[in-house]
């Protein structure tokens, strides 16, 4: 591991002991900040602005600018992988993304490409590489990608689902293609994210949006062992690097998760980090989970939700706090401030 | 409890010993049915079909001229008490109920009414009577309504939400004024359902559609709370009626509902029925949990994800097998069929 002047957020991924606990937002990087509007103006449409290495940097610096957080988070998106596979991503606003040519039969399944990190994907990893020396020692940087099962989900149903019928359905009737796919996406994130440790990223986390529409047997076939594959190949591709697993409402799943190997969970606001602890704290971090909607309210119930949130998780290392889910658009910057300032004076007591 | 010819349903609920797994469906009466859509074009919009007891009776027996279902319930909808409190309810095609005037300020809040059952409630009294004069001692009949944090999600957020900012930072920033409210609701749900039991509902059922977007603790006090009190008043107002509890997302919280002293918990299709018996099933019967989507599968598929649900809960009284969620208006009426086939041949051996 290379010597970084904040090695929180990694030593807390380890379970290793800190001075406090360390802090970052999904989604910190957004469009809750007037600077990352400006910047998104300049690069015109979003996939233009992932596409675009300086900018990326830009975009993710601003947030580290502005706040005392411990690690930096590459910006991308998680649908770059569909997206170089020719699906033909477009987003529309408030809308959400949109696959022009979405997938919808076996046979396409079985024609998809295999993205090469430094071909079709070069942007991102180029994007990695810029970030991190910009960053220099200062901080961290988590590389990410969608989980197979969310990635399947938007390219199957084209945009992002309500009901998720015609993925649901393709899993339910043509089982063994949609376990291909799973296996070809998994194997393509894997070399996705073992890339992007190369070009720099310190971490990487598996953003898994759609898992929890899943019952639990399907679950456990069509998310999660496509996630435990990625764990196991990134510990041979990428040995010692640390990997985080978000399935949002997923709180169900712990114990599983857990057991794949990956070094922490992300948890959305549904699960008490106390309960979570209990179930698989020896085991890995957990990162969580303070609901985003809470930075709507007035600061001082913002410290107090904080609060709580640092006393449900207790005493002891292993906790990265953060959202439960990406920081919404709409949230005034100053009340993230007043949830990063509550967690840096209060989180120490914990640690002693 | 009156002598019925079909009381699966009713001994199911209270854990004693049946011939079969009974069912029934979630909106089983509803836009998935042509004899519905004729109806409801009859009664124009939705709430005039509500407020029609003969048309009402009409959509409620419908499902059972076609199905071998093991009861009924009640055709209404969860958003009648604040529509009787002056809010003002439509529905909009394709986006869903709307309140023309939302709950907004704490004041607001003190001046809320508390509608009578037989005075601005009535015409669901009186389906309640017809329904149950038509069904005879053929089958039971559910009453229902929504949770009091449901209504007040409804209530505040003047449609359906998508973040709950509104609700959440009310729940937040106004916790006391919040209580009241869903005291006050609480309440009035229990005389609404008490008066419904009173005008022939053999069992009730609550409706927390929104309670599994809150954390831990803001579920126990918004939601569970006032479910709480529901039940322990209509053990009082309406002794020995059997009491539903369903929070859909709900999984984490089953033990915490179990010990408000309802007879059943509803499961959505993210919870191992297994689990959940194995939490909470030496207190309470189990209603689930079949994923509304699979029913848009083949029938071979259908059949056989029923026999998991089925075996999932395994031998032993106590189960009554339900979709996870209403089921989905594109759903073709076989497909229902194949389901409720599959429970009457499949289910008599738990049962030996």
């Amino acid at each position: 591991m290379k010597t970084l002047r904040n090695d929180r957020f990694l030593r807390a991924l380890l379970r290793q002991s800190v001075d406090r606990t360390p802090i970052w937002m999904m989604r910190q990087a957004g469009r809750y900040l007037p600077e990352y509007r400006a910047s998104r103006a300049k690069a015109g449409d979003f996939m233009s602005l992932c596409r675009n290495p300086e900018l990326c940097c830009e975009v993710t610096l601003q947030p580290l600018d502005r706040y005392p957080l411990d690690t930096a988070i590459l910006f991308s998106d998680i649908l770059t992988i569909p997206d170089a596979m020719g699906l033909g991503l477009r987003f529309v606003e408030g809308e959400g993304p949109i696959f022009d040519k979405p997938l919808r039969t076996v046979d396409a399944i079985r024609k998809l490409s295999s993205p090469d990190p430094e071909g079709e994907l070069r942007y991102v990893m180029d994007a990695v590489r810029t970030i991190r020396a910009a960053l220099g020692d200062r901080l961290p940087l988590i590389g990410f990608s969608g989980s197979p099962w969310t990635l399947a989900t938007y390219m199957i149903e084209g945009c992002g689902g309500h009901d998720f019928a015609r993925v649901k359905r393709m899993a339910l009737e043509e089982p063994e293609a949609f376990d291909q796919l799973a296996r070809h996406l998994a194997d393509t994130v894997v070399q996705y994210l073992a890339a992007q440790h190369a070009a720099g990223a310190d971490a990487l986390m598996v953003f898994d949006t759609w898992g929890g529409v899943l019952s639990p047997p399907a679950y456990a076939r069509f998310s999660l062992a496509p996630m435990a594959h990625i764990v196991e190949r990134l510990a041979e591709l990428a040995p010692g690097v640390p990997v985080i697993l978000f399935t949002k409402n997923g709180g169900q799943h712990l114990e599983k998760m857990a057991a794949t190997g990956c070094a922490a969970l992300g948890l959305d606001w549904t699960t008490s980090l106390a309960d979570a602890r209990r179930r698989v704290g020896d085991r890995v971090a957990l990162q969580g989970n303070l609901d985003p909607i809470t930075l709507f309210a007035h600061p001082d119930r913002i410290r107090e939700e904080t609060a709580r949130v640092l006393a449900d998780y207790g005493h002891g290392p292993g906790h990265i706090f953060n959202l439960g889910h990406g920081i919404v658009p709409q949230t005034p910057p100053e009340h993230a401030a007043a949830m990063i300032e509550a967690v840096i004076e209060l989180s120490p007591p914990y640690h002693r």
